[in-house]
């Protein structure tokens, strides 16, 4: 029997990693010394992490003098900037509404604790509503945290204008962005957004899952989260993970070389299949605005529900997520965020596609989605 | 130019990985789809994380019921363990003095966070001190952390006993052992230790680096530590590491299988070397007792500094600790705690073994010892 083709529409939640990446990672278990033992072999492996660690920076245009700390992935990164952070007891903090759950399940804990946490609000392309951000800020705020692109609607975020924002009433606060959808998305500028701390992740962008890290701006008051053997200059306990830090090396490097060559490709992909999606579905209601990353295509269908439909579409070898109940774990609290009619509020779709997307392969996932829809909605209407 | 032969004896650092275990990982590269998505490659992800939780909690001998959640490592577990359990503020709080830094650094930020943190004393092999450690014991008892065996010395701590003690005195206390250097080394059973916490690694029994795990015992009233996207049945959110946890599954399932052959081979080697190095050194203190762990060898030599000699074995390819100081991001602790004489203090060399140890190796490792010790003298004597 033939295996079925497989068609991944869900690269936002997680990347096929290149096979440069693996290559790299396979040839770095020969450096499989503790890189902080005294002997030679482990002083090159601290030396290789110090280069990944420099390319990666570059690779974010970040300042001279700002460090990177390698961490086990986005959701460390967030919890350690969101946790290590020093902030007064009682002060306000600020999340996005539509944050990852890596950010908001922090921010409720330190609600618990006794923090002032706001939630501010999200406009109906999942970005953040500006106005209504600037109106919670004020002196008290000493840390905030607003993803720069949305996991659910692949919208960017105006961070350098949001840190403005903060900075000019509470110049001591510290802004965190978690960059895991923008890194390897849009181009990253860390000069010039302005940011005390930013979040990435390497299997997000076709490396392997298990690393990340924390970009953290000179002078930011931050303490560990993992103490322990004095790792990253004391700054993140854990034997180093060679292997692994290289590999995202490599990713990062193939992102860079290719960015150019990849985005086009993305746009172009996503501009057919939004425009053919609506020529053949035009009650679709398209969430992610047209300035979002062009990863990320995020709709609602008419009457049917995302999961339902991802369930039709999967038997065609077609993957797709829907939002942030594209986990098992808990229903989406993303939806009711977008002010959606009750037509449209369960049929969100989240089309993500990686840097292997294939323009090929649009008409098929068009014509299947019709033809589910058609079963699916005779089937309702019965 | 050939390349030297490398000897590595610092294998309680970390280990190099089976090939099988790396296998393992590569294949495991085609499922790279998020276990916690909802189309069914996702749920095959998942079935296969849940067996190899199976496994391990077998490799254990944990009793039925209880949890194991993947961590990033040993360090994540321990800080987990420690931060991350219920403790009435200004308790009392037992850790061994000769743990590990991951449970020494957090200890001290209880410490710091009002808690009254004591450190129960260690004997001259590096295992503790029972009569002293029940002297600590008492109804304020909220936690205690105390190492399986040693990674300084490989002695071995009848945790059994201990629990019994702190549970005698304060049954609600809760029994967090670091369990890195035991699992794998020696035979591990949870039903008969009776901890309510265990942590482990992977890199420490040839898999990978990056992935460990904490054990639950079942009613262990734990928070967790990383927040996000529920994960881990809400215990450790982050997208699950389906290619390290399978290939910790394999270096489990090989360690498992070869485990008495291994044992009884790691045994010989260390009693021949042991025995030949006192032939020919007889001034040297063996540190580790007869009834640690087969794979560690830990001896002060006499007047060298174990810094200097771990450089002039590195030359002959010959690799070695020298305990907690073989991080090079500090200078070790543990010297201080086996109250050696002055000649010994500071020759402190920690000697470890992996399964891929060759006897063949020992008379050249003991000449080159020989060798550069009397170098070295001769340097102290000008």
């Amino acid at each position: 029997m033939m295996e079925k083709k497989i068609i991944y529409l869900d690269n936002a939640a997680t990347t096929k990693p290149y096979n440069d990446v693996v290559e790299r990672f396979l040839c770095c278990q020969q450096q499989y010394f503790n890189p902080s033992a005294l002997y030679q072999q482990a002083n090159d492996g601290a030396i290789a992490i110090k280069n990944a660690k420099r390319s990666i920076l570059k690779a974010l245009h970040a300042p001279d003098g700002d460090n990177l700390y390698f961490t086990s992935g986005g959701t460390e990164s967030d919890n350690w900037a969101i946790f290590a952070t020093k902030k007064p007891k009682g002060s306000r903090i600020i999340v996005g509404e539509g944050e990852h759950d890596a950010v908001i399940a922090p921010a409720k804990e330190l609600e618990m604790q006794g923090y002032d946490v706001c939630f501010a609000p999200v406009k109906q392309d999942g970005s953040i509503d500006e106005e209504k951000f600037a109106e919670l800020v004020n002196e008290n705020v000493s840390f905030v945290s607003i993803m720069h692109v949305s996991n659910e609607t692949g919208a960017i975020n105006n961070i350098a204008k949001l840190v403005k924002i903060v900075k000019a009433k509470s110049p001591k606060a510290i802004f965190h962005s978690d960059g895991v959808q923008a890194f390897g998305k849009t181009k990253v500028n860390l000069r010039t957004l302005g940011v005390d701390l930013y979040s990435i992740s390497a299997h997000k962008i076709h490396g392997l899952k298990g690393i990340g890290a924390l970009y953290v701006k000179k002078g930011t008051s931050l303490k560990p989260y993992l103490f322990g053997g004095g790792q990253e200059g004391g700054m993140r306990s854990g034997t180093e993970n060679l292997p692994m830090i290289c590999a995202f090396e490599e990713a990062v490097r193939i992102n860079q070389s290719n960015f150019d060559k990849n985005y086009s490709k993305k746009m172009q992909f996503m501009e057919i299949f939004k425009s053919k999606l609506i020529e053949q579905l035009p009650s679709t209601a398209i969430i992610s605005s047209n300035d979002g990353v062009p990863n990320i295509l995020t709709v609602a269908f008419e009457i049917i529900r995302g999961e339902v439909l991802l369930h039709s579409l999967e038997k065609h070898g077609i993957l797709v997520g829907i939002g942030s109940a594209c986990s098992s774990h808990r229903e989406s609290r993303f939806k009711k965020l977008l002010g959606l009619d009750d037509l449209h509020r369960d049929g969100i779709v989240r089309f993500s596609i990686g840097d292997d997307c294939d323009e090929n392969d649009i008409q098929f996932v068009v014509e299947k989605i019709v033809e589910e829809i058609k079963v699916l909605k005779d089937f309702v209407r019965k």
